[in-house]
């Protein structure tokens, strides 16, 4: 058994002593009217170019007021795409400024697709890109991102490739199971043939695809993403799949708290990194006290209270 | 009943008298070499950029060499992905180049999130994007796709977004339903308590999201995935789902012939689009007479070829 990427990342949450991921999801409109009016006071750029920028500055200060305080940061691209490829170049310069400050990044983008075109995600985002063959050969990074979600419909020869870049280079995945919305029920919670819900065997799927993947701590380079606004499902996973670091997306603003999400933990307190979007980026906008000039602090300040909720499990 | 996204594919079909999607898949290397090399002469240029400049001019020459043969063209974004924000760039330019020719476009994104982040999705490859408030709003297009492939993974939350952003600009969304990977049996053959497949379950549910969104042929917006590899499958969604335009994936260099997408057609020979992605882009590699440099007019041939095969369906 070597390191792992499931090793770095249980090492950073020990080191900030928070098993906590800041999502970084940029919604526009709610971005401070004093970062976006700079930045779109630069005339020569297109109003793309000063959206992105406007959400670069916002993120690099959300990233500055948490550095010190979580191991990971959680870009999620959807928030970047719709500002075309000038978002894309700020998703890369985010995850550019969380690597500078040793953050560990998860890209959130939930990518899928069948084998060869799989294999081309798990280079952009985990990998390196290969330019011409021979003497002229240039091989240069992509996101390069730590890891980054991805969604297992299409069963195990869509996912292989991202497991082979993730091994590759000390990386990981998070491959949906359970996830945190109300619909998840629609297919996730059907019951099959044999007694198990849809959920429980793409739980039994997942540790599998990552059981030749295990590290020093007993966790491999494929975890899964289980919601906090289903305990109940979440208890199961844990028992089916001990091996799996959970990515827990719906604290907060979905509803969930530290008992939502005491049940992705292992007895040992190890296995689950807790994600909070919303609730600590635009903590500014429900927080006494702290105005659209004060949303870093207004994160930093939410981002401590999450932090003592959490104790609340060990 | 007013015209749809499916009303305009239909009619685009009709036209050409081919039910055939080209897929804009342009792995690198197999980029003819003469185009890399002019691309890579620009000394000022990135190579990220150089790259994305001769996947342009290579898509330009498919799209001039197919434009009279078919209604549509796919480009599979993670092929542009791969080279980050320039590559993003190059998926932009390819889109509207096609749209100029009047094509019509399916971004085979197969996005996919939990319902405030699918909106975004949404926004960025079909609706327009808002920047600023009030006076200073702004409003622009994001890719401007005429449709996208979607992972129904998450349930009807994570697709209404697309629906919706679909309803309001008269475009059209593909749900996954049953692939053409060899493992897409993994999951979606499973059989349910109710004896149903998890492919049939998933075709019930993408039937009942497009069930308010039907045009003028009789067919919704709202479109599905179906692989031709496994016709038996197809069969039974064909029933399942008379509504529903198909996507056809597997065509040609993954097994597909013209008895295996037979069964994705309804009986009045409509119903279904077969995409080609390698077996025409990169035709120049496999047809004998043609170098590198004929890289297009062999896609043309090989269209016209596809076409011809197509014909022993009806």
């Amino acid at each position: 058994m070597s390191k792992n990427f499931a090793d770095k990342l249980i090492e950073a949450i020990k080191a900030k002593n928070a098993p906590i991921c800041v999502g970084l999801d940029p919604n526009f409109s709610k971005i401070p009217k004093f970062i976006k009016e700079k930045a779109f006071q630069d005339r020569e750029k297109t109003p793309m170019a000063c959206a992105a920028n406007a959400i670069l500055e916002f993120n690099k200060g959300i990233i500055d007021a948490v550095v010190d305080l979580v191991p990971a940061v959680k870009p999620q691209i959807a928030y970047y795409e719709i500002f075309g490829h000038d978002g894309i170049w700020c998703y890369e310069e985010t995850l550019k400024y969380a690597k500078a400050r040793r953050l560990i990044t998860i890209a959130d983008a939930k990518r899928n697709d069948i084998g060869p075109t799989a294999a081309a995600y798990a280079q952009a985002f985990l990998g390196e890109v290969q330019l011409g063959e021979g003497e002229a050969e240039i091989i240069l990074p992509g996101f390069d991102a730590d890891s980054i979600t991805v969604n297992p419909y299409l069963g195990w020869d869509g996912i292989k490739p991202f497991v082979d870049e993730a091994h590759k280079y000390e990386k990981g995945i998070f491959a949906l199971v359970k996830t945190s919305n109300p619909s998840s029920v629609d297919l996730q919670d059907l019951q099959m043939k044999d007694g198990a819900f849809v959920y429980e065997i793409m739980g039994g799927l997942v540790d599998s695809w990552g059981a030749n993947e295990i590290g020093e701590n007993g966790y491999s380079l494929v975890g899964a993403v289980v919601g906090a606004t289903y305990p109940e499902q979440a208890k199961r996973l844990r028992q089916l799949m001990p091996n799996s670091i959970f990515l827990v997306p719906g604290y907060g603003a979905q509803g969930g708290g530290a008992a939502e999400v005491a049940p992705c933990f292992n007895k040992d307190g190890v296995g689950a990194i807790v994600n909070n979007s919303r609730g600590i980026i635009f903590a500014y906008e429900k927080m006494e006290g702290f105005g659209e000039e004060q949303y870093a602090e207004a994160a930093r300040e939410a981002t401590i209270a999450m932090k003592k909720d959490l104790e609340k499990i060990f």
